[in-house]
């Protein structure tokens, strides 16, 4: 069984990379399924459930802007509910013994055991910055510094994330098998590139 | 003109990387040539030219450790001096048109007009140390723990004198266009997947 696991920058083309890739190889393909599966087994909304995974700040707000002990205690309790469902779906998913490529999530710290291929995708500002511009229609009234500062947010929550459950820092060489820079590539051209990297990683002796 | 550069964790692989990539792709190789072409240029002997560019943390001793200020500056200009020789041995190279791959040196930053196809390397602490292990004779006498904060010594210098010519930080994922993790892999092997990496990245549109 094969498992990549992409993690990446908000703004990248790591999403588009991993969809790609997934059709390249032909592995299964992993993202928001994730979020639909956890919002079924918990009976909650689906958007509920991808806010409550995404953004780490909220909760670390001081109890003191908070309406209450109590709302503070229940609020976390949902998140360390969600993160543990998170988990169990990733977990499943690695059971079922099909290749599979899931993105985001902190799936390569979770299936750490079953050897996934981590791929990290990153991009300089200014090709993310395009990469958002074009195609985030309900972002459009943002200036470019505020977006450059949504992407970096972005990223930080998604550090933060991480922080929760491993060490190895997000982003860190020491915690990837490969770093894929997308600035100047077409991602349907890069596709290839790292479809045949991956498909060598596996043959390894 | 197609140009390589490899910055490398000391004990990654990252040379061996860079001359097999040299043979399978036929490009033109230089590491070592660079500090004998120095050596040549300046008369002065080749080792010591390799410890003087290769050693940062000397000449950040405070000056009273030194023998004096006049000492103190000669050493400076010495290692400027060579740091601006290397530099033009390595525009030299360049100019020569031919595809090439240079290791270490900062090539990347020192070539960044010419678009070169950057690649740094890294590993895992323990195959560093087994790396190392496996090859130098001369370093036998040192425990393991020795041996790791050797390389961990080595690395900070090759990031400081970085930092002599650049903001852009040595190993940061946003100054390179690939880093490959050598853990778990044959070097030969991973040469092919690189090859093809590269091959592609200097086609894309």
């Amino acid at each position: 069984m094969k498992i990549i696991t992409v993690s990446r920058e908000f703004g990248s083309g790591g999403r588009e990379l991993g969809k790609r890739l997934a059709d390249v190889l032909g592995f299964d393909y992993y993202d928001r399924e994730i979020i639909t599966e956890i919002a079924q087994n918990c009976g909650l909304n689906e958007t509920y459930v991808e806010q409550e995974l995404s953004h780490f700040a909220w909760h670390t707000i001081p109890l003191t802007f908070k309406h209450s002990f109590s709302a503070y205690f229940a609020l976390q309790n949902v998140h360390t509910g969600l993160l543990l469902e998170q988990r169990k779906v990733i977990e499943k998913i690695a059971e079922t013994g099909r290749d599979c490529i899931i993105v985001g999530r902190n799936a390569d710290v979770i299936l750490r055991d079953k050897n996934p291929l981590n791929i990290f995708v990153c991009a300089d500002a200014a090709s993310k910055l395009q990469r958002c511009r074009e195609r985030a229609s309900h972002d459009e009234h943002l200036t470019d510094k505020q977006m450059a500062r949504k992407i970096r947010a972005i990223d930080k929550n998604r550090s933060k994330l991480r922080e929760l459950i491993t060490d190895a820092k997000w982003g860190d060489r020491q915690n990837y098998h490969l770093i894929v820079n997308t600035t100047g590539w077409n991602i349907k051209q890069l596709t290839f590139a790292v479809a045949e990297y991956a498909t060598r990683w596996f043959e390894r002796g």
